[in-house]
């Protein structure tokens, strides 16, 4: 892509009322757009960023050992639905409107209350179970506080993941299934949930209504408005309204009392439901023994645009983002220095090199992404800031002094030193 | 996918109410489930053709000629940018909704008053124009009449595209860009709109505000809620609404009047704005000349549910669906004949075969999609009805009979005959 054809814009004012880092960066680098409160436009660049986080999400949810099927459920929805489970009052952040004839919907909130009398049309049978279907679609809450950038919003993409089963303890396993593969979600998207560099935990919480708990994946920032508790013997935490609730609150497994307290975003959650939604619904299954039983379920929530949000939060430094590799809009970002005609043709032809199709040790195909400032008109200087504030994680730049050797000066984004590479050596660097 | 484990169900019985050709078999087949009256599931089946129609478009929408930037708007939007147009008045299908502090909502039914404030925020001069946005996201219209199954519904997903001019002239020149890009989707689509079998037709329809005529493609079906007349001369059509207001209407080209009348469904359109609504936003840039001049607009809108049901029109037979294979939820249907272990192992091996990673000719990597009948219980005949109603492109039959030629049952679905072929050559057969 050309920078001088990219619609963007970046800009050092931004509104007072903008307190949270992700937001800052995210709408000065161009990647946002608001619209009204809690409601954003997603630019050009957000929204790759916003297809990468989709595509490590999906790939996780379609492989084993989550095997989901995907599905795309409405976000116009009928109240008597959510009558039968009481949230047509309940849920207080529901959008409520009336369609032709005075009917009432709900904007969908959350999808228990579609899935589970759709599941139904084909739940016979224990052979029919279990069941395991998914979605990413745009979710809809009229949020009270919607002033935290794109961690919290009152439209929002969200992958929904519904599980449905015969008894407690498929239930349990594949809950564990499942933990595991957000943990290798949060890992592959830049905000680590195992490792060394660990910046998202597994929270205890409550609200399980079959088992003693639910929990949480929260990632720690400052901007989060959740408060968590680290164990800082075994690692675990819990958070804020658990360690409210028991007075002399212990690690759930170390049973250790020391915690280290810090602000948090929610990213995910998993959750038994075990047959909350089932009984209103009268989800039903005939067992191996001929009678018929409620069917178990558990629900599994993650916000693609929330860890968009959470990623800037956690990869950032006083100079703009710091796109981690796999969720970047671009690998590379090219830079030429001079106007001058062999600077800016061995920039256009390297541009052009690096985005055609290369191919890789392993045999597949793939193409490098290059974000090209063409611009003309913008000192280096301005290009430098303004490339460190997008934050691509690679950047090659070009000029009359490096040219000299055949070569470009690469610098990754995360990195202070920059070094100097031949030309031909390029594309075999980027391939790794 | 293991047929054994598909979210689907067929059925016989459907409401009497369900019409459209299109409506019956996608529900029968299981690719859409019916929420309430206009509004719809993707069912795993029906969600993977949607899929494959949005490739094919958002492809056509990024390269050459069209060149559009992709964004994702929001679908809750604020009353005063409908009002600033006179369409909070006048939209008669907008679903309007109330948010905090009682503050009104629109939900987007199109996305004129949210593009051009947002446009207006990186375009000052010339030299920021063209520009082409474009989004492929869920819209929202209370519409009287939901009864054509996905032809019409209240929520579906539409392409919408928006451009950015100087002058009537560019932006003549891109109509014309997009129309051809339009043909291309169509064609690819499976519901032709040039060469021998033309099925949609671009059609002359009122209502530019800049120029005489916007246009519409109108796909042939009796399903269809639109009537259009084609030129039996030169082959243009035009809409109903035209050829009642002009009293002796004429082909607008060959200006024959020898026109046959037909049933047709909307699939997409384009409209030349010109100032229709820059000028209510105040969306100016500063020419070469240094005045400030009105930015000049098109747009361009695509429906990809309603493609969706406009493929099923056009390609069905007594028996079900028939797939044009670029958008066909699998390209190969497996199905063994007898229940027996060899019969059993041979399909299942070919099943991994087809469904790995294969190398075709032109050096990229292709994974075959299969869908394998492993279901037992089932008659032959349960499975090939079956098969037939959810019409994938290929049914391979495996059978004690033809591996004692070492081969498998090779039948397209559009085709009457099968043949029996080497299952060492199926690979290469299927690479083509």
């Amino acid at each position: 892509m050309k920078q001088s054809k990219l619609f963007y814009k970046t800009t050092k004012e931004i509104g007072e009322d903008i307190q949270a880092t992700s937001h800052k960066l995210l709408v000065r680098a161009g990647f946002i757009d608001q619209l009204m409160a809690g409601v954003y436009t997603f630019l050009p660049l957000g929204l790759k960023v916003l297809n990468k986080i989709e595509g490590i999400i999906r790939k996780n949810m379609v492989e084993a050992p989550v095997c989901g099927q995907e599905v795309l459920m409405p976000a116009l929805t009928p109240k008597e639905n959510w009558q039968k489970t009481g949230r047509w009052e309940d849920f207080g952040a529901l959008f409520k409107l009336k369609g032709l004839g005075d009917k009432d919907y709900a904007l969908g909130a959350t999808h228990e209350e579609i899935v589970v009398p759709l599941a139904q049309k084909v739940i016979l049978s224990y052979k029919d179970l279990p069941l395991y279907l998914f979605q990413i679609q745009t979710k809809f809450r009229n949020e009270p506080r919607a002033k935290s950038g794109i961690l919290r919003t009152r439209e929002f993409v969200m992958k929904d993941l519904y599980s449905f089963h015969t008894n407690q303890e498929d239930l349990d396993n594949y809950y564990d299934k499942v933990d595991k593969s957000y943990i290798k979600i949060f890992n592959e998207c830049g905000i680590p949930a195992s490792g060394k560099k660990v910046v998202t935990f597994k929270t205890w919480a409550s609200g399980g209504s079959f088992s003693n708990y639910s929990h949480e994946y929260q990632t720690l920032t400052e901007s989060g408005e959740d408060t968590i508790h680290i164990c800082q013997k075994c690692g675990a935490a819990i958070n804020d309204e658990i360690k409210f609730e028991q007075k002399n609150c212990l690690a759930p497994r170390c049973k250790s009392n020391d915690f280290k307290t810090a602000k948090a975003v929610e990213v995910g959650n998993i959750f038994k439901l075990g047959t909350k939604y089932s009984l209103p619904f009268d989800l039903k299954f005939r067992d191996k023994d001929g009678k018929e039983k409620p069917v178990i379920m558990g629900c599994y929530g993650i916000g693609l645009s929330r860890i968009l949000g959470a990623i800037v939060e956690v990869n950032n430094d006083g100079k703009g983002i710091i796109w981690p590799k796999n969720v970047a809009p671009f690998l590379v970002h090219l830079i030429p220095v001079e106007n001058n005609k062999k600077v800016k043709d061995v920039s256009e032809k390297l541009y052009q090199n690096l985005s055609s199709f290369v191919k890789t040790s392993d045999g597949q195909a793939k193409r490098i992404e290059v974000l090209y400032d063409d611009r003309e008109g913008k000192s280096v200087g301005e290009k430098f800031s303004e490339a460190d504030l997008i934050g691509i994680p690679y950047r090659i730049v070009v000029s009359e002094r490096t040219l000299e050797k055949n070569s470009v000066e690469l610098k990754e984004r995360n990195v202070q030193k920059s070094q100097l590479i031949k030309i031909n050596k390029i594309l075999k660097l980027l391939d790794n």
